[in-house]
């Protein structure tokens, strides 16, 4: 995973991908996978929609921190099963055979085979619809990831890869963030 | 346009698409082009973020509604020209030749073309970051869209459209929300 400048953690979230987000607790690692969430401003803050039913929001909010990984379309069929058990019951980095590769501004965990990973601090928590508002901290990428395809929920138990890439700079030129 | 159950407007938003967001203040119909969205719970509330800087905003907090419409791949030269000129310049339905159809609980209009609508009412406005909470009142499909695919923003000048869709229906049953 090799770092690059945090004004690309937008381009990671905008699209509006499934990403797992891990936390580590005294004990151990975990993981859930979202796909309620939001790019907020051009200033590396974004949002995720959840709440005290997922095992992960105690520690989040504990330890103020987690990683947003970005998973390729290759890593579907373990993002769902990531979202259908809980960090309660089991141990999901060695369930699902994950690697955790150690970040450098928090302690959760990068996941080894994302696209991407964006290391995370919670900056405030607005409890009426569950918005955990995070500040990307550093953003790592996998250059060698052979599957750069973003997956996207349908919602309804179908999921979406991505396709056809359109480049429309030239296009939207005036309305282009800085550092993009 | 056909009616279809509200449940499916979480299908519009969860994958993370661009949307058109229409109004109509006294004078005219407008529309601006956001990708900064999320679903936020199963009762059919959205939320996005946007604030003064757009000139729909003021309409759209005057009037307490607008209509959400998802745009197939084939419109996003349409899209992003209508991202990077102001309503409080020129009249877009006009400028970009898009026909407005009624809407059934809502002044704003539907737009003709678009693979589906969710008439919306706004039911909260946190300032502090610009979220406007919608909920949605409404779902419109045009079934006979050549086009189905979403268009998502990679936030630097470049959209994905949709590719491959997968079904994780069996895998994540346990999970799937009433109505879907």
């Amino acid at each position: 995973m090799k770092e690059v400048p945090k004004e690309k953690a937008l381009t990671y979230i905008e699209p509006g991908p499934v990403v797992l987000v891990t936390t580590r607790d005294a004990e151990r690692n975990n993981v859930m996978t979202i796909s309620w969430t939001m790019a907020i401003d051009f200033e590396q803050h974004i949002v995720l929609t959840t709440g005290s039913w997922n095992h992960s929001f105690a520690t989040m909010m504990d330890t103020g921190e987690c990683v947003v990984c970005i998973p390729p379309a290759s890593m579907l069929e373990t993002a769902v099963r990531i979202g259908t058990v809980s960090g309660a019951d089991v141990d999901k980095f060695e369930m699902f055979g994950l690697e955790a590769l150690a970040a450098a501004t928090v302690r959760a965990p990068l996941i080894a085979g994302c696209i991407a990973c964006l290391e995370c601090r919670v900056t405030d928590y607005i409890a009426d619809y569950g918005f955990v508002v995070l500040h990307v901290t550093r953003v790592v990428e996998d250059p060698d990831c052979p599957d750069k395809r973003l997956i996207h929920a349908v919602g309804d138990g179908r999921f979406i890869a991505d396709g056809e890439t359109f480049d429309c700079r030239a296009l939207m030129a005036c309305k282009l963030p800085p550092g993009l």
